[in-house]
């Protein structure tokens, strides 16, 4: 593995271990048993290197929401993407935090971080761009998008969170949360009477 | 302010300025100018602290929700409900944060915790149970609460992601958003040939 690599690979290990607010240049250096100066050959700034770990989650997630079988009828696909996003939210919880929980790092790296985090997006646009039975998103779709990405993420959210498991709700509702939700997503969306 | 809530609220502090793992009771001590002691008095463990932290998230946040007009329409009244929650999650990240994206503490103060997590929870069941016609929540209801509960969840985290701000999307559709989501949940939830 290059410096580079390393540098970014110790980057998410502080950040597991110890949180986002104690990463540092030197500590990476520390751990990497470099010297203090040598992380800065390919970071000029913590920022940058805070960037280029959130990069790699986001080109990491979009290749995840990919890579899943071709299915040509759209609400068919929309599933199974729903199931690829909850699946990288449940599997990879560090990644998911850094991508849609945690500040966007103060750099002048945000040209590639906003093209990696588009692409993630685009998978989910262009499977709705078909569910509307066109060929690339218009502002109706986007709302769609933006809509199933919200419930996406809030399930994600919440099955994940430590109060669900302490609600006082019956083993079958746990066991049926996520067809149920997923189910009403579909309803909605495919409701004949709504607009656009 | 006694002891034990400026422990609470010290331990706010150093949640907010310096991340959840940096809390401890000699930092917390330090910062009230007390003893190292002294906090010891009211929390036996920093586990105790955090867990009396978050129960009062979890009880602010039930206290939100519930101060909202008197709605005689089940479906007007889970629109009033929605956005109450969204206005608390956008206004108070950090207790927002501690109440859904915060690992439970290891304490034997979970019961508390457990019954104002409840509180919060059972304000949606309740409009939920309105919704469907019903005296109190059946698991159809609770399916339907975890649908609503999710979908807000989600689009409190989404409009506050930075990565959002950097979709490509136009500003109409980030102006539409909130009532196009809100919209189709209502309409998801109402759908006629829907069962249960």
């Amino acid at each position: 593995m290059n410096l580079r690599d390393a540098c970014v690979e110790a980057a998410r290990e502080v950040i597991a271990q110890e949180g986002i607010e104690r990463l540092s240049l030197r500590d990476v250096a520390r751990r990497l048993g470099v010297s203090h100066q040598a992380p800065y050959r390919h970071f000029p700034t913590r920022e940058h290197l805070l960037a280029e770990v959130m990069r790699r989650c986001y080109a990491q997630f979009a290749e995840h929401l990919q890579d899943r079988p071709s299915l040509s009828d759209p609400h068919a696909d929309l599933h199974a993407l729903g199931e690829r996003y909850l699946g990288f939210a449940l599997s990879h919880p560090l990644e998911y935090r850094l991508m849609f929980s945690t500040p966007w790092p103060q750099a002048t790296e945000q040209a590639e971080l906003t093209a990696d985090a588009n692409q993630a997006f685009d998978t989910l646009r262009h499977v709705m761009a078909r569910v509307h039975g066109v060929k690339s998103p218009t502002p109706a779709v986007d709302l769609d998008a933006l809509f199933v990405w919200s419930t996406m993420h809030g399930l994600a959210g919440i099955l994940s969170a430590n109060c669900t498991t302490h609600l006082t709700l019956s083993p079958t509702v746990h066991k049926k949360a996520v067809a149920h939700v997923m189910g009403l997503i579909e309803r909605g969306l495919s409701d004949p009477t709504r607009q656009g």
